[in-house]
């Protein structure tokens, strides 16, 4: 069961944060309000629902699937983009890390998936590598995919791995630059946040003209928190949610994926700065990083590109100084963009249930804007 | 001028922010709310202030200072302590944080001190060193001490390096237990914080007893931040009081340190854990962790000791399991502590003048104190 | 073709570096030169070798297979094992590398591979744990497995991804303690080494008595440099055996994995510090990390072991102090296994052809021992 | 007494490796096969050299002094380099290390030192940086020095600390292009090389015009080691001289500083990939980097300048590509260079006694050259 992935209208039944007049930060955000306003970036996501009741380990309930995000519409592994990392929370799995942080580039698309699937994701990014250049692995270097994951292991049939190596070809095949599909979604099908139904979000913050009029956009795989940590604009949204559908006071076994794109000329050191301003993000939504929340960042710049197979010529580049107020009118769009994006991320997310009567309601609005605007946050 | 060191007189004057009724975060505190509710750690402050009206370089006006933080009464050299660190944003000297990460031990009191005072408030804590152990660069290794800074050139003639190598043998003579003073004290007497006095601010919490009832403390050398970036409790305090006394738009040139002290018996990697967590407390607070701000955060464990002369015999201790929910409830309280220390040393710091006019107002607690209440966070 | 992995007949055709006299390093090794010295460590491999002629894309010529290394003969995950990391050059995949390094903590076997095999090796470490433990992924946490993989391109159609998950359950069952077959074996098949044939390799260390008695073992998967640079006991062998089958001067698109074990009671920052000493051993059989050189290093201890599921209770647990003679013993014991792993991966390796005409060459012995000889080395 | 630093006539006197006919690895030196052969790198030495007998804790003997590098002959404040950094083992002190690591950048002359003495000279460093930069610390933000040591214990009365900052300014103006003297001079004054007289080395490697006709040039603080781990060009040479002049089997309590400059234009993750290369080399003499050693390793290239106050425009700069053969050779370039400089600072050094009667015996190179002759490795 697929079919919404390409449809807004399921989604478009909730508003993002800006459309209940819920201003995060003081930045201007880009025309879309997600990381495709950095242009050329693409997302696709491919959703995988099928089956209720009863777990059968291997087989079902399924609630999971596979998102990825371009950083262009070419030949990545030709055109590999500068890439940076940063790590807040290392139980999780990030295939690919080591050689982006060697290298300083991406050469993939970077996935998000379940956590089991990492394997198979990989394996698939691997096979799309090969597909487009037939060299890679013959006459060539092998390819380094990126695939991130967190569990959706409370609503899904994680055993079973359901998404299979042509699911990846079919995200990547189906990616578009343009909305992004948020909330119940690709790999956001089966995730948790904040003890409500999680998954895909996403923001951006465009800088003024005279800082260049770059874009920083964010995506999340929001899939971390306990309930009476969510804090949305400064406001303990969670605590005063602690009675509505109460969930059972478990440890966290989330994590939380960001990826940050720009248009700003950065290289990789520049851009693992960025990364680590994704956490301060996601602070302000009220993370703790939990000992099991597996929280990941990766931030690129698809304006500059690096040729697979150089020659000893030198390469010229620009890239933006680091100094001066640039560097941090992007670290604030950063910090912005991320916060923003976990906060759509629960608005668009739309009830769903998993094995074993498990569930996962969305984040009630209405009560959720009656106390924003109680505390003054929205008109 | 040193008088204020010991008193806590003028100090009394400004409220800490539980005395206001803002509560932060959901942990109790320590009994003093004080890194100094982690038994046997003690801190000492040398303040120095003298002269007023135009720069003369190497000259003064001096506001400046040390603050040293003992991780226990007895000798650390001998007796180490396992430790962590994490660098939010390495635009900043940090003078023994290589060994410490080697070995994951700290072996001296932790020094705060203004930027160009490091070379020589390192040299002060080697003279501790050798004094307390006269066999250190003789018949047994070096002493690898901790210096941190922040850059108080906005008031103080930082050119000068007005703070001796026995003024950090002064500071840590004075070090106690009990309350801290916090604000315009020690390395804090030169610091601005959000466009406000900053300082020394200092917060801790207590898990439950059946927790383990262990206490995670915190102290900030806070000077970081731009006015428009202040938030108390989620609060946009510092965009409600843009014009009051409005300061020059710079571009941050602060720094933040934070050393997190805890009796739960924790290893260097899991201490490392504990550190990056306090970069969420920061982010709490409004930080971004400007290009220019040197954020670096120390944790350590005094619950346990490591001889420094081993033997060849194995090593017998207890630590902390990670997993569970203890090792969250150690995140919570860090971010927590951290949180409360930062907007401590904003309600404690008083205004002080610096050379050429330049001044930095204390936060006027009255407005403060009524914005937190119109936005429904106190009473 | 897998008759060759539980039979050493071929192989013991070859000598080891020993049975010729080499001796390499000034410690005595254990019992079997072998990283299945230290107790309870298992090795198996799955070799695949399978077709010749030209390459199809997909198909074939086969050279590959799989080696998984078992850090006790128990339930990894229930019982994991300290571990540390070190990254010397970081152009290649490890994963399970963050959660390795966040934890400290090593909870599957370790497996070595070619590099497009890592997702589905992953996928297949993965289909073990939750085997081996039904509640992985449904009411526990995930698996973090280890994978590392060097580059067999010039021998194997690697495309094809001919490892397979059933493979890696295979090479599981089939581990033992005991003699480790080395060379052209598991994920040693299509492997070069030097510009001759290359693949896996042993030896061990043995700590005196009154240092512990502690073994210290290494394993290679040995994939890197360039003819002319390969030293054997600091005789140029390589330079030597220049016109012996030239290989062309091709840029190095190897790799090299180390594991080193030890039951000396170890924690992961201290595995840390061995796993960098492996690189010295690297280095004096010739190497520089070449570019394309992907080289990791994992180092564990078995000695101590981790409950998957703590309770809030302290762990108590011994182990080595740094400082003394036994931790220099313990880095030279991972140098000295190091270079002599890798030389007995060249002694034991025997010539395969691959795809195209391809082919390595093994060593050539007699040529190799007479230069020995010749420079007074061996006898 | 610090006749001898700008006088090359004693150490005339002994003979560099290449001197006897020893050609280390297999690439061309630069003319003067020294770190002064990248172009505008300079080096400056102040030696401190004074009484005899037992040891005054605070009085002497003697036996140290400071060694600066500096990456160009401009205002480095002004126009920073790039450059990285590698810990081998990270028990020691590098002063300034955060901040290079997190700009990537280097903005002062590099300096050694004995360990004790690093925090008078990183404040001498600042001084430095003051007097030609009036606006530093004032106007501007602070300057970040890099500081590195070894421990001259074992000759020298390291308590006394007796490099002063007027020592550091002395030195930085001595510097000059041109050979640099090696040996007993500098910081390397009271070092000990694999119980041998140890202290400053140097060498250069020179790519060939097709590659770009680049020099990498190293400088090696060279203070560790046992006298059985000494190997040169693969010749147990340690091991042969177990019994000349015998030292006390004491355990390693030296360490190394690397310091690697490149003309090729690279930035700071590449030079981090530099710097690790130089490990290797010190490997191939015997190092296995005891515990007690601090290595440390930087690289710079000075074919880039950064300027200090950037404003919001893009850089451009060129760089060299990573991949082809170029990195290689430069790989290459930086082993054989790290190796051959720790052996001209075993042939350059010169006996010297420390306090209490302590002596360091200079390697007795008649018997070396001998035995290199023996094992056919020199004519």
């Amino acid at each position: 069961m697929q079919g919404r992935d390409g449809s807004m209208s399921e989604h478009a039944q909730r508003p993002r944060a800006r459309d209940v007049g819920l201003v995060l930060g003081t930045m201007s955000s880009g025309a879309l309000n997600s990381i495709t306003d950095v242009a050329d970036v693409r997302v696709g996501h491919v959703t995988l629902i099928e089956g209720s009741g009863p777990l059968r380990r291997g087989v079902g309930p399924i609630r999971t699937g596979v998102t990825v995000i371009l950083p262009h519409g070419g030949n990545v592994f030709r055109e590999k983009v500068p890439a940076g990392l940063f790590v807040l929370n290392g139980f999780g799995k990030c295939f690919g890390q080591e050689q982006l942080e060697e290298l300083g580039l991406l050469e993939s698309p970077i996935a998000m998936t379940g956590t089991m699937n990492v394997g198979i994701v990989a394996d698939g990014l691997a096979e799309h590598a090969m597909l487009a250049n037939p060299d890679v692995a013959v006459t060539t270097s092998t390819a380094n995919v990126l695939v991130t994951e967190c569990s959706d292991a409370y609503l899904n049939d994680m055993q079973g791995r359901h998404v299979r190596q042509h699911h990846v070809l079919e995200a990547i095949e189906k990616a578009v630059a343009g909305p992004v599909v948020e909330g119940t979604v690709g790999a956001g099908t089966g995730m948790s946040l904040f003890g409500f139904k999680g998954g895909i979000g996403t923001a951006s913050r465009r800088l003024p003209g005279e800082l260049g009029g770059f874009t920083v956009g964010a995506i999340v795989l929001g899939n971390f928190g306990r309930r009476d940590q969510l804090t949305i604009a400064g406001v303990p949204i969670g605590r005063a949610l602690a009675d509505w559908n109460p969930t059972e006071p478990l440890p966290e076994k989330g994590s939380c994926i960001v990826v940050i794109a720009t248009d700003a000329p950065m290289l990789d050191r520049a851009l693992q700065r960025l990364a680590r301003r994704a956490a301060l993000g996601l602070a302000r939504v009220g993370s703790i990083s939990g000992h099991g929340s597996g929280d990941y960042i990766v931030a690129f710049s698809n304006a500059l590109r690096f040729p697979h197979d150089p020659d000893e010529s030198l390469l010229t580049l620009q890239h933006i100084p680091e100094g001066g107020r640039l560097i941090d009118a992007l670290f604030q769009a950063t910090v912005e963009s991320t916060e923003e994006a976990v906060v759509n991320a629960l608005f668009q997310a739309t009830t769903i249930d998993g094995w074993d009567g498990h569930i996962r309601h969305a984040l009630p609005l209405e009560q959720t804007v009656d106390l924003l605007a109680q505390a003054g946050v929205i008109g």
